[in-house]
């Protein structure tokens, strides 16, 4: 008789998002007069840049006759999207990252899912909590994360490096040494991110003690202070110790384009076993490339006209980012974010826990947040806003957010 | 010090796709002057349809407009894909499979790669041998086949099902009891298939003995005979004990598209626990979704036009299988397949070995196709030919085999 994966009868409850979206649709369907404004999930509003709609059409049009068909693309992802990649991404902020170490992917979260694939089992994780819940999950999933304890909320397995108003949401070396690292930065929920220093001191830290870092980057476009690295790799050693993750969903609005790609230096090795090989190994036999009209648009995102058009797109949710904050503050709330991240974070008021928050927020404005407990324990008692919703449903959201 | 997943270090050479592709690159750039057609990689050579190109245009303009701007996708798929999928695929061959069983994906190379994740570590796969290299692969990556033997080409845990001339190609049941059978029905590499009845005993099989059948569809659009089955829920019993996996690369042209779905039936359990509801967790965790345009293209397959055209594109592919299949014979060779599937699999001549014959043709023909032996140890001494180029190279690259 076949077994399980037993692993996944550890995870409690759904995937976050699919449990809130769960819950928004039942108060919607009970509520059918209400005007429900989604400031949850981070899914972007604004249409595609005109720079990519024309390359989508254009790679359309060529896929439509034979002799500019495309079939499978090249394992690594399309040459033009690398180079691309390579030239803004890196070489232009004094990165020394080349073509074959980047490998173009469906996406950030796919990527941040499968990345724990080529190590070994007993490897122990670390990541920031609260966090992105992909990196848990798919953990658990692969049995890494021991036990859960479902009054903590934590599985005994995992490093948890608490980010919170106290420590200013930057975290800290574990005390135990963890094999595999994961930094998200800047960070998904919090909004907050941390200097070039602090990440050297990180890159530091993981070539002294083994381990390597999981650099999620999918948040860079939505720096705007100076101090703050774009890249793990601006830092001196990182090509010896860090894989970096990247999305093309939030800086150029792909979430429902899906394109990502992770970079694997051919430097990263253990045991004289590179870990970029193990990874193309990994991304050509269960993978088969992302569209190619999806991987031209990719490439029309890195184009002078995209790169004009994205920039827009990203203040404009910055500018919502402004009115999420300066809103909460006039209401009163402790915020934290929103300067280098799309993400506001805010401290629940009168000692509501996060869900309780979540539903105060959603039955009486009518507004949908994520609760903070859902990214980890030390989320509890904070909520997430985002500022990928409309400019003027942010301003709407606030305004009822005020009234309350 | 973090450590890498030993299992990787398993794998013996890189994956087959990939060594052809690099071999073919080097001959290609050592003789400049040779014009190669290639045969090899099952990839489509004609246009997207008509209908299907209409569709992504139409679904790039609503990317590009607020208002009709789609984010991230449903976590299965979007309802109308889903919705055709179970009326055109499964109703109107009285299936019973329900939408809420269909989970839409980037491809079926992901999905055949990935599904193995849901199963226990001790669970022990059988292959039809030669088969498709993602499913032993994906195993081997997992740590549940066991030790490599270089001399057999095999895996000590893995049970091979030889489908050779001497049995029509038609797996026979193993001695050992299986936990995870893979069937890819019509067969890849070797164009068989086998009859409704013969599948119905599989179907008995595995409920009799507690395996589950993972049932790789996606060259079922090229059945041309009667009573060879389209689907594995087309046996009684099959909702209990198999999953099946499709695609849309090969019915209409996709593989630079990237679409494709697998149905996990609610009836499919183990211990009281629902296999359907796993792969929800695990494609919620660790996917995105297909992109929104390319679901769009993919619902346009299923209208009246998509389908009229398609049609005429899987004809076009069967002439040139007619091509090979009698252009061989002509020459002498012993071949097989090319009738309900867009494969010929032929025995090499003059005992040579599968890559003796790929290097053969290559140099002496240009003809690049994909040997035997790659698709597992039972295909050694067998050559395989793809249908999926122009018709004008398939019958080019029949005179020069004519020639040798």
């Amino acid at each position: 008789m076949f077994q399980i994966n037993e692993n996944y009868q550890k995870l409690p409850g759904s995937y976050l998002f699919s449990s809130i979206a769960k819950k928004v649709d039942a108060y919607a369907k009970a509520n059918p007069d209400k005007n429900i404004i989604r400031l949850g999930i981070g899914d972007v509003t604004q249409p595609l840049a005109p720079a990519v709609i024309e390359a989508l059409h254009k790679a359309v049009d060529e896929m439509g006759k034979a002799e500019t068909f495309h079939g499978y693309a090249p394992d690594l992802g399309y040459d033009f999207l690398r180079k691309a990649i390579v030239e803004h991404d890196y070489k232009a902020r004094g990165c020394d990252i080349s073509e074959d170490e980047v490998f173009v992917s469906d996406g950030a979260k796919s990527d941040s899912g499968n990345i724990q694939e080529i190590f070994g089992p007993d490897c122990k994780i670390a990541v920031c909590d609260p966090v992105y819940p992909v990196y848990v999950d798919s953990n658990v999933m692969a049995g890494r994360t021991g036990e859960y304890d479902a009054k903590s909320e934590t599985w005994s397995n995992v490093i948890y490096m608490p980010c919170v108003a106290e420590n200013n949401f930057v975290p800290e070396f574990p005390k135990e040494t963890p094999d595999i690292i994961y930094l998200c930065l800047p960070n998904n929920p919090t909004g907050t991110t941390i200097s070039k220093s602090q990440l050297q001191e990180w890159v530091d830290y993981a070539k002294k003690s083994g381990a390597v870092i999981i650099y999620d980057a999918a948040y860079e476009a939505y720096i705007t202070e100076k101090d703050v690295p774009h890249s793990v790799y601006e830092c001196p050693g990182a090509r010896e110790c860090a894989i970096e993750i990247r999305s093309f969903s939030k800086n150029a609005g792909f979430t429902g384009v899906r394109l990502g790609f992770t970079v694997v230096p051919k430097d990263l090795t253990c045991n004289g076993v590179s870990l970029r090989d193990m990874w193309a190994r990994r991304h050509g036999t269960k993978f088969n490339g992302a569209p190619y009209i999806v991987q031209r648009a990719g490439e029309a995102v890195y184009s002078d006209a995209g790169r004009a058009q994205i920039k827009e797109q990203v203040a404009y949710y910055m500018k919502n980012a402004s009115v999420i904050k300066q809103g909460l503050m006039d209401a009163g709330y402790t915020v934290f974010g929103g300067v280098n991240g799309p993400y506001i974070w805010l401290k629940t008021p009168n000692n509501m826990n996060s869900w309780e928050f979540f539903d105060y927020l959603l039955e009486n404005a009518n507004v949908v947040g994520t609760p903070g407990s859902g990214f980890g324990p030390s989320g509890e008692g904070y909520f997430r806003l985002s500022a990928f919703g409309s400019y003027e449903n942010t301003v709407a959201a606030l305004e009822r957010i005020k009234k309350l």
